[in-house]
């Protein structure tokens, strides 16, 4: 499936206690005022906080979660360390479109990426239905290199993450693969994996429903595959240039355990 | 169905060859440059054409055909006259997004209308999925009067009809209204029918597909409706005001003739 189709669901990857402390915890990095966290055109509501992983112990065992992680290890057969952590509240009424795009274009062209060895594996921490944001994607555009049919717009990596996306592939080319591949839509319960190929081809509209489409990103790449030296690199908290092994926890965070039980459990199975 | 929800979905009201002629001149209408011809936010593709039925034979025949005309006068119980047409051809990857609007809340204040009497008859020329800018409505809000509880943005009727809408509900309004009420998305076939009344909260998604989605709005209002005077009115060609009823013609534009043939046996049957 993965190998052909370019991404995974997995529903009850998580459970509701914990997409419920993952919830708790991004509404207090979204209150953050720092470069971090990127707004909507409408100046107000959050789109974006990057690097979650740096800014919050919980989500920092999350992305060493074993469900997160030995996915990541074994798709790309490799240790893996992190790219990008992305949480996308997508607000109600207010949360914007993403449009079609791959991510390996960017850590390619602004991160200076080799290969497309690796991938994004979201977790839906909201439901996510077909009103409130699902995510489109064309199964097998992960096979495509797209470079001779993209456009891109702007100078600076600010324009890497605003509605109005930097590395567009050309509408023609869409169209082609749109009528080739077709269009699924995933949604799913909170606590519900989605793995995808960094080259595969997703977007997502825009909020319309009432309540807010929390999703969070943890973008693994290969130790194999460090980022080359580039000329203006984006910041650390966007592309990372610290290739170190990841080690795996086993259930880091599960919420029905206080942080310093759980801690002291986590010692004790010698992980 | 209707009274209670506000909206009513007839599939297969067009045969595939009526559809088809009316693509072919919708095609035609969008490439003339006038007033009436609105463009997206890309100030490229077209979002709509207003007042088809002033500019094209077979629209005119089209608002009257029986199947669009008799459901308008019977659930207004009364003769209607045409408020306003809309051409809505959302193109693949750049029609955008139509916010949660009430109709109404347009044609009473920028229009003068003094009653709700007015419903929107709609039928889609493509397909339309859950890719291409499904129409969203909440069941059962064409009972409420949400005067009280807008925000009313700009000045000039110019932007009635762009992406950044004018009047809008308060999140907080639709919010409560979404969890109270739910939604619905409707999509279906070529020549499928949505009507809906002129209070019903709707929206619509971007189309994200390589596809149009092409839809044709026509918005009839009672003739015991007219519009009042009204400070600055709206072009003729987005609010008429002139209330003459309409009279039928049975499938006033067939494609299977053409138009001359059409006409002839549209005499001879003494319509």
């Amino acid at each position: 499936m993965y190998e052909e189709q370019g991404y995974l669901v997995v529903p009850d990857q998580f459970s509701p206690s914990e997409t419920e402390a993952l919830l708790r915890e991004s509404g207090q990095l979204s209150q953050l005022d720092i470069p971090q966290r990127i707004l909507e055109r409408d100046g107000e509501q959050v789109r974006s906080v990057y690097a979650v992983h740096q800014l919050s112990d919980t989500f920092e065992r999350f992305t060493r979660d074993s469900r997160n992680l030995e996915p990541a290890r074994t798709l790309l057969d490799s240790e893996v360390y992190i790219h990008q952590t992305q949480l996308n509240p997508k607000a109600p009424f207010q949360g914007d479109v993403w449009e079609w795009h791959q991510d390996y274009l960017y850590w390619q062209r602004d991160d200076g990426m080799a290969l497309p060895r690796a991938l994004n594996v979201s977790v839906f921490l909201d439901e996510v239905t077909e009103f409130n944001g699902p995510i489109f994607v064309m199964p097998g555009s992960h096979k495509l290199a797209l470079d001779d049919q993209t456009v891109t717009r702007g100078h600076g990596w600010e324009n890497t993450l605003t509605a109005d996306i930097r590395h567009k592939v050309t509408p023609d080319m869409l169209r082609q693969l749109a009528m080739r591949l077709g269009l699924v839509s995933i949604k799913g319960k909170p606590g519900t994996t989605l793995i995808f190929d960094g080259r595969l081809l997703h977007c997502s509209p825009p909020n319309l429903s009432g309540n807010p489409r929390t999703v969070i990103f943890t973008r693994y790449n290969s130790v194999d595959n460090p980022l080359r030296p580039i000329e203006n690199p984006r910041p650390e908290w966007l592309a990372s240039r610290d290739p170190v092994p990841l080690t795996a926890l086993a259930h880091a965070f599960s919420a029905e355990l206080p942080d310093s039980d759980r801690d002291q459990a986590l010692a004790e199975s010698g992980r």
